[in-house]
C-alpha cells in the first residue's frame, strides 16, 4: 500500500433511498425518505442520493419536502441519466426534471463501456462522448455541482481502456467536480479495482470515487483498497440495500475506514452513533437487520463457543477485532448464565440498587427471561416489557384492572361501513365493573379501543397514550397459520416512548399482551410522577 | 499481482459443520451432518471439517456413522486444541478423542499471538512451542496427515512476527502436512493478508493455507487475496456460517476463483451445481438462504430497475458479471412500479404466447399490478398470486366457489382447552351450499381449518395441501393496530410449491385472500392435470 495516496478524510455518499431502493421488498414512502435522510444527516453522512426525479415523478414531492428540514451535516443529491441520444441537451425531459429538484448537488450517470453505447444505448462511441459533455456541461451552467457516475467504468477499461478514460475527460472538461468509478455489475476482483483507480487518481486533477456492487461479496474491500489508492468519496448504501446482491456497505466501510486505516468519515466521535442509526435505518425499511452483519448486527460481538465465552472473559481482544462500544454496539454471550447475568443485573439495579450477582432475586429474573425467550419473547426491543418483568419479581407491582373477558368478531366487511371487526371487553378496577365495546379494522384494532373505553373510564390519562409502531414477526413460519407470532408495539404519550411484547400463537392475543404492558407501563409512569409530586 | 504465486488449483476446505455450528441459530443432528458431507461431497469438495470429538462426545458417533458412508471427493477431518500445557502429550484426554475419530486427516489448531499465550493460555511462549509440536509429532506418528491452524496468525504476526514464525516452523518441524493462516477475530485488512501470506509461502516448504472471518465484510476478498499471493488451501463455510460475523463464504469464493481467477476448486463442471447444493445445505440447517446472497441467493441475478430490465433484455452481459447458468442459478425480474413491461410480458406470455408489448391486455395487467402495488401488494414473492391476476384478466379463469360470509370469534383460552378462536363459513358451489366450523390457535387458523372443510366438500384434493410458510408484514406500521397486513403464503402439495399474497387493514381478511388465492392455485392445477389427460 502506497501511504501518499491514502487520503486523510473521506466523503460518505448514501444510496439508500436510491440504489437502495432497487433491492428486494424495499421500498419507502416520501415520510420514510425524510426520516432516513434525518439520521443520516445526524450520523454525519456527507451525501443522501434521494431519488432520480426523472424516472420517477413521486421523487419531485420529496425535494420539496426535504428543503423545509433543517440539516446540518448532509446534502441531499438528485439522480438522473445524461441526456438522450441525438437531441438537444435543453430539451431532455428528465434532465429538466433533474433540475426541478432544486439541489446543490447532482448525480448524473453516464456509459463508459463501449459494449454498453453500441448494444444498450445503440449510438455511437462520439455521440456518447458528447451526451456526457453536454449534460455536465448544462447541468454546471445551471449552477447545479454535478457528480458524474462512470458506469461500467471497470468493465469499460478492460474492453476499451483509451474509450474509458475519454469518457472520464469528457465528464471532467465539462465541469464534473467529482468522477465516480463504478463497478456496476459487481464482478470486478478488489486487487482490479485498486490498481485502475490507482492510475485514474494519478491521472486526473478531479477528485475520485469508488461505487462498488457486491455480486461477489467483495464490494467492502474493494471500496477500501479504492481509497488506499487516492479515492476520495465512498458511494454505496447504509445496510447494502441495492438490486442482486446489493450495493457496498457503508456500516462495514466506514469501521473500517476509520479505525483500521485512521480515514476520517465522519465527524469526530460520530461513529459510536453508527449501530443505532444502522437499525433505525433498518426499522424504517421494515427490514430485519441481519444479525451477523459486520460491527452493527446483534452478533457481531456475540460469542458462542464455550472457549471464546471463557476467553473473551480473560480479556475481550481475544476473541473481537475492535471494542463494540466502538461502533456502538455491545457484547453479548449466547446461552451463557455466567456472563448474561451482569447485563441483567444493570438494568435490576435501577430499580433496587442494592441487588448482586448473588441475591436469589437475580436468578428469579434470569430464569423467569429464559424461560420467556424460549417460548419467543425477545426483550432487545421492548424495554418497557422488560421493565415490567423485572418490577412484577421485585413485588414492585400491582395490577391496574383484572380482565373479565374480552371476545373479538371478525366478518367480511359489509357494504358501506369500513369496519371488519368488533370487540367486546370486560374489566374490573377496585371491584367496579367496566364493559366496553369497539370497532375497527380487524380485531387487534378494535379490542385496543374497545380496551382503551374500559381502562379509560378509571384512568383518563391512557386518552393520552398513541400507538406509534406495531409490528408482528411470525417465529415458526412452517407452522403457517398455527404459527406462534411476536407482536411489538411501540407507544408514546407526548412525553415519553416505551416498546413492549407479546408471544402468543393467538395473534390476537399476543396484540393483548404486548397492549396491555404498554398501558400498563403508562398507568406506572404516571403513579410514580404523583409519587415525586 | 505476482503471477507466479497463483496456483492452478486450490483445495476447498469447508467447515460448515464445525465452525459453521457456532453461528445463531444452527445445529446439527448426526443426520444432518452426513446428508451435509455427502452434498458437499457430490460437490465436490475436498475437506469436511465435521466436529470436535474432544470438545463434543456427540461427534463420536457422527465420526462412526459417516464410516459407512461411501464418499468420492471430500475426506472428512476431525478438529481439535493442541495438548493442555504442563502434561505429557499422550495424556491428553482430547488429543485421544480426535484419535478415537479415526480420520486420515486431522485439523489442530494452536496458539501464534503471544497475548494469546501469556493471558488466554496462561502459559510461557517456549511451552506454546511445545505444545504446537508435540501435538502435531503426535498425531503424525499416530498415523493422521495434520493440517495446522495457526490460531490469530495474523494478529500475532502484527505483534510480534518472529514468534508467530517460530510457531509455524514448529508445526511444520513436527510434520504438519499444511500451515493454516488464520484471521480469527476477522479485523484484518485484505491487502496485510495478502502480503503476510505470500511471506509465509515464500517461507515455507509445507502448502500453506488461508481460514478468514467475516467481522469486516472482507472476508471473501481477503480469501482470494490470499490466494493470490500463493496459498493453496482455503477454509470456509459454505454459506458463510459461523460464529458472529460468520466465516468466509465459500459459495462466493469458489465461483470467484474458479471463474475470475481461472483457479480449479471444484471437479471439472461441478460448478454448476453450487446453487442446487448453496440451498439445500440451507434447507438441512433449516435457515433462510439471504435472497442477495452472490451467485447462489435467488436474488443474484434478479433485475428490478427498469432501465436494467430492458438492458438485460437485449443482452445480459449488460448487468450480469457471469451468466446465472454458469453456476446453476437462474436470472429473474422483479415485479413492481420501478421494472419495465418486458418483465411482465414474460410472464404473461405463458399463458398466451400471442401477447405482446403493445397489445391492450399488456397495459390493463400493468395499470391493475400498479393499482395493486399502491394498496401494498407486492408480488415479487407471490408467484401464484400473479398468475391469478393473470389468469383473471385473460379471461381464463371461472371462480371455485362463491363465499356468502366467514365469522371469526376469538376469546382468551379457556382452562383446559389451546384453542382461542372459532370460525364459521358458508360458501356455494354450482349451486350447492356448505356450512363448516373450525376451532383454531387463533382466528387465521380457525378459518383455515373451516374453510378447508368447506371446500374439502366439494374438491377432496384440497386435502393434500400443506401450508409450508406465513408471513406477516405490517405496511404502514405507524397506523399501529390499525396499519395495513400483507400476507404472504407458501403452499405444497407435495409436487409443487405456489406463494400468493393478501393485502388488508384486517389481518384475518389478509391472511382470507392469500388463503383463498393458495387454495385457487391448487385447483386450477389439478383441472390442468385432468384437461392434460
Amino acid at each position: 500500500m502506497d501511504k501518499t495516496l491514502l487520503p486523510e478524510t473521506v466523503r460518505i455518499f448514501d444510496s439508500t433511498l436510491r440504489d437502495g431502493a432497487q433491492g428486494e421488498g424495499i421500498s419507502f414512502s416520501v415520510q420514510d425518505k425524510i426520516y432516513i435522510v434525518r439520521a443520516l444527516d445526524e450520523l454525519g453522512i456527507s451525501f443522501a442520493e434521494a431519488g432520480n426525479p426523472g424516472s420517477n415523478p413521486k421523487d419531485i414531492e420529496f425535494f420539496t419536502e426535504i428543503k423545509k428540514v433543517p440539516l446540518k451535516n448532509i446534502k441531499v443529491v438528485a439522480f438522473g441519466a445524461t441526456r438522450r441520444k441525438n437531441i438537444p441537451v435543453d430539451e431532455d425531459v428528465n434532465l429538466k426534471s433533474l433540475l426541478a429538484a432544486g439541489t446543490e448537488y447532482v448525480c448524473v450517470f453516464g456509459k463508459t463501456w463501449d459494449f454498453q453505447v453500441t448494444e444498450v444505448l445503440r449510438t455511437s462511441l462520439e455521440e456518447n462522448l458528447k451526451m456526457i459533455a453536454d449534460t455536465v456541461r448544462f447541468l454546471t451552467d445551471s449552477g447545479r455541482k454535478v457528480f458524474y457516475d462512470a458506469e461500467h467504468f471497470f468493465d469499460g477499461y478492460f474492453s476499451d481502456p483509451e474509450y474509458a478514460v475519454e469518457t472520464l475527460k469528457a465528464a471532467a472538461g465539462a465541469g464534473a467536480v467529482s468522477l465516480i468509478l463504478c463497478d456496476t455489475n459487481g464482478g470486478t476482483l478488489p486487487g482490479k479495482i485498486r490498481d485502475v483507480t490507482e492510475e485514474m487518481v494519478r491521472r486526473f486533477d478531479v477528485p475520485v470515487g469508488i461505487h462498488c456492487h457486491n455480486d461477489m461479496n467483495m464490494a467492502e474491500a474493494a471500496s477500501v483498497m479504492a481509497v488506499e489508492a487516492g479515492a476520495v468519496q465512498v458511494q454505496g448504501t447504509l445496510l447494502g440495500f441495492g438490486e442482486r446482491c446489493g450495493n457496498a456497505n457503508l456500516s462495514s466501510i466506514i469501521p473500517a475506514l476509520e479505525l483500521k486505516y485512521g480515514v476520517k468519515c465522519l465527524p469526530e466521535g460520530n461513529i459510536k452513533m453508527l449501530t443505532a442509526t444502522a437499525r433505525y435505518v433498518a426499522e424504517i425499511a421494515n427490514v430485519t437487520l441481519d444479525s451477523s452483519m459486520p460491527f452493527v448486527g446483534v452478533n457481531a460481538f456475540t460469542h458462542k463457543a464455550g472457549m471464546h465465552v471463557d476467553a473473551v472473559h480473560k480479556n475481550p481482544l481475544a476473541y473481537e477485532q475492535i471494542s463494540p462500544e466502538s461502533v456502538g454496539n455491545e457484547r453479548s454471550f449466547l446461552l451463557s448464565e455466567v456472563s448474561g447475568r451482569s447485563a441483567i443485573i444493570d438494568k435490576i439495579k435501577k430499580f433496587d440498587p442494592w441487588v448482586t450477582k448473588d441475591s436469589p432475586i437475580t436468578s428469579q429474573i434470569i430464569n423467569k427471561i429464559k424461560e420467556l425467550e424460549c417460548a419467543g419473547y425477545q426483550f432487545e426491543g421492548a424495554g418497557g416489557s422488560f421493565e415490567l418483568l423485572v418490577r412484577r419479581n421485585l413485588g414492585k407491582y400491582r395490577p391496574f384492572f383484572k380482565l373479565h373477558y374480552y371476545k373479538v368478531i371478525g366478518e367480511q366487511a359489509v357494504a358501506g361501513d369500513n369496519c371488519t371487526a368488533f370487540a367486546q371487553i370486560k374489566i374490573e378496577v377496585d371491584g367496579e365493573i367496566a364493559v366496553t365495546a369497539g370497532e375497527g379494522d380487524g380485531p387487534v384494532h378494535a379490542l385496543d379501543i374497545a380496551f382503551r373505553r374500559a381502562l379509560g373510564r378509571f384512568y383518563p390519562s391512557v386518552k393520552h397514550i398513541r400507538l406509534k409502531d406495531f409490528k408482528v414477526r411470525v417465529l415458526d413460519s412452517k407452522s403457517a397459520t398455527a404459527a406462534k407470532v411476536r407482536v411489538l408495539i411501540e407507544t408514546s404519550d407526548g412525553e415519553n416512548m416505551w416498546s413492549t411484547v407479546g408471544v402468543s400463537s393467538d395473534l390476537i392475543e399476543a396484540s393483548w399482551l404486548a397492549l396491555t404492558d404498554s398501558f400498563e407501563y403508562k398507568l406506572i409512569l404516571d403513579a410514580e410522577k404523583r409519587f415525586l409530586i
